[in-house]
């Protein structure tokens, strides 16, 4: 088992080498919120499309989504998280600091006593978690509107348009990917939870009667999807939700779930939602959202959802922290990021051995070339040791090195940086070579 | 000339094939917010990829960004914006009804009365388009913030960063796709103006000599880019603006513009900001974002700013208003999307000609196989000519035909969208076709 990189060197990297910044910094920060930089938004982008390249254009059975982040308030009625998506809060009388109830030391609840000065403390108050906003110029008479703090029920309200409109038939999926924000009191660990984050959901919708064999399906394919973008296998689990873990929609939740450098944590959730939601909607927008189904002769029914729900933000997180590795190379620390190839921020990276005697142009040149088809990055400064080693820092998979020959017989070397090997290729082959290393990429720590 | 599709012709094409419907149908709507259905999120989904490919793949001096929605509250005292975004409403004392001063007709501002009922309107008042949240779980105590109106904000507080972890040069750019919200009392025209909306913007950083010739590389190249998208030239033209049009971060400002059904309207923004951003929030926050240019001698400056700045769901509708064709077909209308094919949310049809005797599973495999490399739907439901129409509908550019001849030589007729004209293919040549025929697509109408 390797040893797992500290967050505060992660943190670090990702704002060295822009992944990751704080928010507005200049002004002095908002609090667990972050930016992403340069190489932080293609990581990002990739992920993103990795998931769903595999949910919608894999599946047959699944399309897409985008629901605005504004709804009509009574979504949120019918959902029931204007009454139940609370925290507990209790206040000090004496420091006036805030606390979550549940995170507060057993023996202070019962003594009602301040975990940080002794302080009398107030029964605890239920606070909702969801960002409040008005639409209209006028906040007195405007319409009150909250940031949704979920994806799932965009999908949900528009579950009768897509079955109308897409032609798609129980058992089916909806997928979809956006912000969502939670308005909680304790937000750390970098970008594992912050009060605005991005979330890919997908809600299966299934006939009551093989909720279980759906279920056991997706909680398999899902952990089999982390796999498949190099995640390592043995810092994932499963963990299954108990009574009092358990959502008020939920009849049965199981976390995947990654060791992150501050013990293990959920990763995504898959979900039996029953009828829950779209029975909910029926009886709060009176409209009919039973599905007729012609497969089962006729039989009207209110489907069972089954919801495989991640967050983007996270993943991105699991990504990076699974990524780095440390290692010696001839006596110096090569720090290097193991991306999947098809994760990686940037795909080649150019490199002239030296920027004279035309070996910057034809490496301009083979550079311009890439680009049509890989995020590629030209780099002619320092020495070529450092240039390696600034892209392994940022996972990228292949270097391509422009050397005197290359002007003689327009071969380059293609180094690979997981083992950085060095391989002579014509130029011409450059693409489907790239191509081929992508496909056949297995992970070499 | 060809004529223009009529505004409710179009809207209703794009809620009947799940491009676009309305936010929160089942109850009753929420004012000009708008999901998108399963066409349309792959068809705005792969207009941004277009943008963020172009922008910053095929750029090597602009990278990307992706901001948080929500920013330290004194980024927007220090853009203006707290100040400066406004609109000047009046109400009428008589019907209470409210409107924007500058949409009322002259007349009745002069006698101050109601252009609906001829009651007595309030002096205009200002009113801020900015949405408010409070962070934090109490709204006394909590942290006013806004739900950004611009996503350039963003990458002005991130100058610095990018410039000292992504090794970029003056002049580079920036550029990010997000949301952004607008707290506009008038919505209309569909999609093309809502409060809740998507940006791509660029910011490109200069010296501030090389504003003009920047300037107008940008200008040309940014309507280059329509073009590429297939967008026809005929319905495009440059409006300058004039000093009452002016934005107060603008020396100068080109939009392009495109007809609409609804007339000529902005498509997107070319602005000279000046060093307006960087210099407010070097005063604001008291950080020096000044730029050493070592490429001039070490001259110390602030950076000038070209801004490219387009609607993403604006751009949707641009492109789907300019797709919309209808022609006469052995007797019968066919509705044609003439989508460019790296935009069609469906690149490849596929249809058994008959589902017995083997051709549906035999075209359920070949599916499969192109699902790997495009989007690809699978109809065996109807007459063939229903299935093609259908596909047309959406604008699917693409459509493979298995037949009895399949089973005996492997081969399948390859449809195009635009002539209708079929050809026969060997199924091992599909994707290669297909391929060719994208990078080689034309528009024909």
């Amino acid at each position: 088992m390797e040893s797992m990189v500290p967050m505060e060197t992660l943190v670090s990297l990702c704002k060295r080498r822009g992944f990751i910044y704080q928010s507005s910094e200049i002004y002095g920060g908002l609090a667990s919120a972050w930016d992403y930089g340069p190489m932080g938004v293609e990581l990002k982008n990739r992920v993103q499309n990795f998931w769903w390249r595999e949910m919608t254009q894999l599946h047959e059975n699944i399309v897409g989504l985008d629901a605005s982040i504004l709804m009509h308030p009574r979504v949120w009625e019918a959902s029931g998280h204007v009454e139940s998506f609370t925290d507990p809060l209790v206040d000090c009388k004496k420091c006036k600091q805030r606390f979550r109830a549940d995170q507060i030391p057993k023996q202070n609840m019962e003594t009602h006593s301040c975990p940080e000065c002794g302080g009398e403390l107030t029964d605890p108050r239920q606070f909702n978690l969801m960002f409040r906003t008005h639409v209209g110029p006028v906040e007195s008479d405007a319409f009150l509107v909250y940031l949704r703090p979920e994806t799932a029920q965009g999908i949900y309200v528009n579950f009768k348009n897509v079955v109308q409109t897409a032609r798609m038939r129980v058992p089916f999926g909806i997928a979809q990917v956006g912000k969502a924000f939670r308005n909680e009191i304790t937000t750390k660990n970098f970008i594992f939870r912050t009060c605005e984050f991005e979330q890919m959901e997908m809600q299966f919708f299934i006939h009551p009667s093989e909720d279980g064999k759906w279920f056991e399906q997706w909680k398999q394919e899902r952990f089999e999807f982390y796999e498949k973008m190099g995640i390592r296998e043995t810092r994932m689990r499963f963990h299954q939700h108990g009574p009092d873990e358990l959502a008020h929609y939920a009849k049965i939740a199981f976390d995947i779930e990654y060791e992150f450098p501050f013990g293990w944590r959920e990763l995504e959730g898959i979900h039996n939602r029953t009828d829950y939601d779209l029975r909910r909607h029926m009886e709060y927008s009176k409209k009919d959202l039973t599905y007729l189904d012609d497969l089962r002769g006729g039989e009207r029914y209110i489907p069972y959802v089954i919801e495989t729900s991640a967050g983007l933000t996270r993943t991105v997180l699991t990504v990076l922290a699974d990524a780095y590795d440390e290692e010696e190379v001839e006596g110096e620390k090569r720090v290097v990021m193991r991306l999947h190839p098809e994760l990686a921020p940037v795909t080649v990276g150019v490199f002239p051995l030296v920027k004279k005697d035309g070996l910057a142009e034809l490496a301009q040149e083979v550079a311009r070339d890439l680009r049509e088809d890989f995020t590629t990055f030209y780099d002619q400064g320092g020495a070529i040791g450092r240039r390696y080693r600034r892209q392994d820092e940022i996972g990228t998979p292949f270097g391509v090195t422009i050397d005197y020959q290359s002007k003689d017989d327009r071969t380059v070397t293609l180094r690979y940086r997981d083992t950085m090997e060095q391989v002579r290729v014509p130029i011409v082959e450059l693409p489907e070579r790239i191509r081929q290393a992508v496909r056949e990429y297995r992970r070499v720590d």
